[in-house]
């Protein structure tokens, strides 16, 4: 029997009766002839009530064991759903990701899989069992049990259909799909039906918040078709997938995109010297900083400005790494600017229309708006803007490409 | 190092408040010297809670999925724990029972310890670390989560402390020790310095809730000494050990106990032949229902009236097993009487003071108390009295054996 994998949310399981509504979806998808793998996050705000008890007694948990607490949110919601589809007289049994052979590296609090075993997951839905399954969570190769980070149930849900040979991952969350921009902010923003893996990974690198980067990018590995779409209706969302060019015929940008979760970071006179700037990205991803944009400015004086981008929770560690560094390469000084906004346009007809940059710089020209930082990829452009004017050029930009017009 | 096991229930843990408190006397015990495994129950009411959760659901919740759940609370409870005794400067790290080789047969909801295998929680000792273990659950032979029933926790502390060769088991919990009656209803009751393995034993079945039954059983197998004590003081408790004949000198009684959870059920003009009585326990037996004290009264016509009682509880099984058994022995009818109580009097000076019986009786007919049933151990008489009459007559025998005066 073909095997579907479907992912529930914390707020698609955020109370005992949404858990009886997500079972009788399940039941009934179950009931359409389908082998059923089910993955769920915590209920609700559950992660953070238990968080929040962690940090109660310490700043800074034992990382062992905070995934140790946490990893109880996911075994709460799986079960209270094996419980109801049960109770619906369709066979169901849960399973943690230990148990379920999710194996991860030692990284606590944001564990890497490093092999999905799924013998015992396999031998479950053979036995006619929908399987339940904690998203989340692993098991380290030191039997240690671990957590994915942000993010981690749709990368369990992704992996596990990767490795059963399931060819669709359903993906259930509260919005209806991918948006053409964030519909809080751009109230005519329309699903996108259709996604390929490429434009997806933009999108999620510019702040689109529906799929995490690294679950897009395990689903283009094995080949998994992903379905985001919503838990409260039967509507289709968008496929997320393998895309030909004929098919994205007509469509020059799938999405636009808003990131006010970066700070700029600006080093001031660095001595323009081979080998500074391997210097100074090596000792940042040292301590485990992301850094996004970079734009090195034309020299004078035998100096150039250096600015980066890098995620705002970041930020602590970014001043205990840069206060010593700016000092060691001779450097003047470094400032933090977290007033900023990354708006970017993310379609693969880009490639074949090269005028996408000079009418989106055009748009935010009209509006006033000044450009601080430019980088593009060849189906992305994203500029750095003050976060005061992100909003109104986010729907200036929305305009401007025609992204509310239906598609075919 | 000796090593010493304390087992915390889950008033003791039922806020983070509390579980500070725990952690600091776990680190005293641990910087005087001892190699600490602790045990913990989960966190105040939330067994209740996941159960009640459970049972909004279905009225009878999937047992392997049932206990998937319920074992989500202790693993709350150690991981915050652990997450105390680190904050402290002391390494701890917290064990699932699957991962403390707590091994159980497949009966879910109560399933029974048939090994312990502690590799891992002897590792974790001698590498340093105070152990913290999840108490009342385990891992089947089957692979699958089971919890260990009522006292479950007590029951992992025990097992552990036999399996690693620890002599001491303390048991912390919110009252200060072994009772000579409920202090709720006897008000001079009093705290017990030492009691014998078999005299726990017969309090237990009589009634008192501080220890169940199978934890005295599995400490006198392995030869554990039980310290039951208060974890809000610092006051000795309770010891249940191995206790010679000259030690118990002088001490006849050591308590009292009311059991107020047995119904009592009568079936009426049972024929009076071999071979019936045992195919009557044994249909009742195959229900899982653990009948306690079995009277039968002289026979008359051919036919027999029996009586047994047995736990509250049960009675909904009971009334199952009893129609078809009535109507298939050709008894005549059953009746069920759910206003009684049991009233029990436990101590090894009994052997040897042949007249406590009378004692006893002669006291409860000073009070106008019927007795309806009689049950004797060497070491235990036990009433089946009026529920209505139960405190009044606890209080009486209490008196009549001055169990309130301090003993050697």
């Amino acid at each position: 029997m073909p095997i579907v994998v479907m992912k529930f949310g914390g707020t698609s399981v955020g109370s005992v009766e949404r858990i009886e509504a997500v079972a009788d979806r399940v039941v009934r998808a179950r009931e359409a002839g389908d082998d059923v793998i089910v993955v769920v996050s915590a209920m609700g705000e559950s992660t953070d009530e238990l968080l929040a008890m962690a940090t109660r007694i310490t700043e800074v948990p034992d990382p062992r064991e905070l995934d140790m607490l946490l990893t109880a949110g996911e075994r709460i919601a799986m079960s209270l759903l094996g419980i109801a589809i049960n109770a619906r007289g369709c066979r169901a049994a849960s399973y943690t990701g230990s148990q379920a052979g999710i194996i991860t590296d030692t990284q606590h609090g944001k564990a890497k899989i490093v092999e999905i075993r799924p013998k015992r997951v396999i031998e479950a839905l053979q036995a006619g069992n929908v399987v339940v399954l904690a998203g989340f969570q692993g098991l380290s190769n030191q039997y240690e049990i671990t957590t994915l980070g942000r993010g981690g149930s749709d990368l369990t849900a992704v992996a596990m259909a990767g490795a059963v040979g399931a060819g669709i991952c359903e993906i259930y969350t509260d919005v209806a799909g991918v948006f053409t921009a964030d519909p809080r902010i751009v109230p005519d923003a329309r699903p996108v039906k259709v996604v390929s893996y490429e434009e997806m990974l933009e999108l999620a690198a510019a702040g689109a918040k529906v799929l995490q980067s690294r679950s897009v990018e395990m689903a283009r590995r094995h080949g998994v078709r992903i379905h985001v779409r919503s838990s409260f209706g039967d509507d289709p969302g968008t496929w997320v997938q393998e895309v030909d060019e004929d098919m994205m015929e007509g469509v020059l940008i799938s999405g636009a995109a808003l990131d006010t979760d970066e700070t700029k970071v600006t080093i001031d006179a660095v001595p323009d010297k081979p080998g500074v700037a391997a210097s100074i990205f090596k000792a940042i991803a040292a301590e485990g900083v992301n850094v996004d944009m970079i734009v090195q400015n034309v020299g004078h004086d035998g100096t150039t400005d250096l600015s980066f981008t890098a995620p705002r929770e970041d930020v602590p560690r970014l001043r205990d790494v840069l206060g010593p560094l700016v000092r060691d390469i001779g450097a003047e000084r470094f400032t933090l600017d977290e007033g900023i906004a990354k708006l970017s346009l993310v379609g693969a007809g880009m490639k074949s229309h090269p005028g996408v940059a000079a009418d989106m710089f055009d748009v935010l020209a009209g509006e006033g708006v000044n450009i601080e930082m430019i980088s593009t990829s060849p189906i992305r452009i994203s500029c750095v803007i003050r976060e005061g004017d992100a909003e109104r050029a986010l729907r200036a930009v929305h305009a401007r490409f025609e992204l509310s017009e239906e598609r075919a």
